[in-house]
Formats: structure tokens, sequence, C-alpha cells
């Protein structure tokens, strides 16, 4: 690595974060979903966003679509690349994170050390939210018929297939979204977002 | 490129950028500073950034430091990685006016193609403002002492000496940091953020 800390200097911002949570009335912080294709992730981050915006928050879903198609269209599916998108999202959540924004992210993130790397990026507003319905109800639910084409070898590496899904070992929250509702999700989350981040 | 559209499907947000503009009272967009190293690009943002928080703004600064040691920090100074930096500015930009932050972003951002990508990232909220006191005075005050550096030939590739600086030839601002002080620009640009992004 270079040293850009000469060529880049600390600026840093004047406004105080508590300064920001004070006047919108929470902290900015991370909901960091993950869990196996299938397991809703998208789907709960979208409806979340809209339930805790609807609260009074200022808040934003990222997923695949707005940064593959963005930020992350350099990148493609090999390990590496794997790796380097999230390690993308972490940052970019930590940023949204700074500004004040509760950010809910919406990827498979399958492994651990990618996990930890996003979170040391946020630093203490991170947290983990593990959606566990199992595989078996995510390959049932195949909405996008994508573990159909894993298995019969069409797609390779897919996690939970052919490729390894580790779980978180001591997530926020875990939610089995084999059983509960969508909306039981959101209510649930937006009420541990309300007792974390809430400001009173 | 992958085709990452089917397996990464367009969810999309369900709410709706004029829900989060009328509730805090205006836009999400771009100021984008542009100008040689020495002209004044991130004490103004952060400066900026303090006073339109201070008029009700949601409001954020990027500049290097906070990007190069985290975001960025895989990208050294090749003409190919500052290509890359400046890509991933303008799409970290684009999501932060897409949850509704006033962005400004502090660059020196040399070449009028990178511009271009960074404001079709950003759509219809981009505004370029061209930080100009000419290369003399910015090599007058060399405030980290690099100019001095680049003339000996200790940098290679410097903006204004070795390598080009493409100005802009229609931004949206054009500021004299020479002869304007730190003071007088934040005004001018909180004036043109309101004329600019206040939702009445």
């Amino acid at each position: 690595m270079e040293p850009v800390a000469n060529i880049y200097p600390s600026v840093g911002h004047l406004i105080d974060p508590a300064d920001r949570w004070s006047r919108q009335g929470h902290q900015g912080g991370v909901l960091w979903l993950t869990g196996l294709s299938g397991s809703g992730k998208s789907t709960l981050a979208t409806t979340l966003e809209a339930r805790i915006f609807g609260y009074g928050y200022q808040t934003y879903a990222l997923d695949g679509d707005n940064l593959r198609h963005g930020l992350n269209a350099d990148l493609g599916f090999s390990p590496n690349d794997r790796s380097e998108n999230i390690r993308r999202v972490g940052e970019v959540a930590a940023l949204l994170a700074s500004a004040g924004v509760i950010v809910v992210t919406a990827f498979i993130s399958p492994y651990r050390e990618d996990r930890r790397t996003a979170r040391t990026a946020v630093g203490e507003g991170f947290r983990e939210v593990f959606l566990n319905p199992g595989l078996e109800v995510c390959e049932r639910r195949d909405p996008k018929g994508l573990y159909k084409k894993a298995r019969a070898g069409q797609i390779p590496e897919f996690t939970g297939i052919s490729a390894p899904y580790e779980e978180p070992e001591k997530p926020d929250v875990m939610l089995d979204t084999g059983v509960l509702t969508c909306d039981e999700c959101v209510e649930i989350l937006a009420d541990f977002v309300d007792r974390t981040f809430r400001q009173i």
C-alpha cells in the first residue's frame, strides 16, 4: 500500500456525530442482513426501509441491485470478487451510517471473515441479522430458479449447494423466515431499531 | 461483464424520493468540487458541510481522507487507479444523494471524462463547482509541500505540473479561491444550495 496519508491528510468533519443524531432523533447504524439465497433478505430490507422511514428514520436499503449495477459493476463472482463486493458494501454502509443513516444491507455475505471486515468498517453501530429459514425452505421456494440451476451444475460455487455458508455464531437477531411472515420480521426489526438506535 | 441482472433482480426502493425530499425540506444532490491541489477543496467542503448542516440540511462531505483509507484503500495513484477512485466516489455520492443527502465532494478529479462519469452516476442532482485560483496561487501556497516535490521530480504525474488538469468547460459555479476567502465561498455555495435543492 502506498503511503496515502501524506498526500491525503485528515481534514475531518466539523460536525459532531452526536449533533446529527440529536437533530434527527436517532443514531446512524447498519442492520447487516445475511442468509442464503431465497431467505428473504432483499424483500425484508426494502419493506423495513419503508416502515422505519414512516417512523421518522433516515434510512436506506442497499442490495445487489443498487450496488452490482453501479459501484460494484466491475466485479464478477469469483471468490476474490465476492469478498471485494462485500468489503465495498461494508465501506459504503459505514459512510452512510456516518452521515446518520440507518442502513439495511441485503447480501448473502457467506463468509465470517467478510462480515467481520464490514463490522470493523462500520464500528459500534453494526448489527448482524441472520435470516435462517434453513436450506430446505430456500431451495423449495427457489423464486429465481437458481437452486435448480445450481443442482444441475449450471451455476458453479452456489452458496449452500456447492459453496459454503458460514452461519453467524452470535447474530444480534436471528429470524426464521420460513415460519415468520415478512410483516412479522419487519415488526421485530423495527422494534429492534427503536431499542438500538433511537435517541431519547 | 457477467449477466448480473439475472442473479440480482431489481427489487427497488419502496420509498418515493419525493417523500424523502418533502419530509426533510430539500432534495438530495451532489456539489462536485474540482480543482488543483491547494485550491481549497477539502477545507471548503468540510466548512460548507458544517454551515448547511446548521441550516437544516442532511449533508456529508467526501474527500480523499474518508475514502482513500476505506473504500478506496486498495487503489494507488496510477492513471487507471485514479480513474477508478473517481468512479467510485461518483457512485458513492450517487447513493448518498439517493438517500436524500447533499454530498460535497473534494477531489482534484482532473479528467473531464471521469467527471462526466460521476455526473452520469448521480443524474440530475449533480452540480460541478470549479475552484480556480490558478496554478500560480496553488503552487505558491503549497501547504503540503507537494508542488516543491513535484518540481523536483519526486512525485511523478502530479496534476498541474507533470499531469494535465482538464478545466471544466461549463461549471455550474466557478470560484476564484485566490481572491475569495473560504467564508465568502461558503456563503456563495450555501446560497447556491438553497436555490438549487431547497423544496419550497
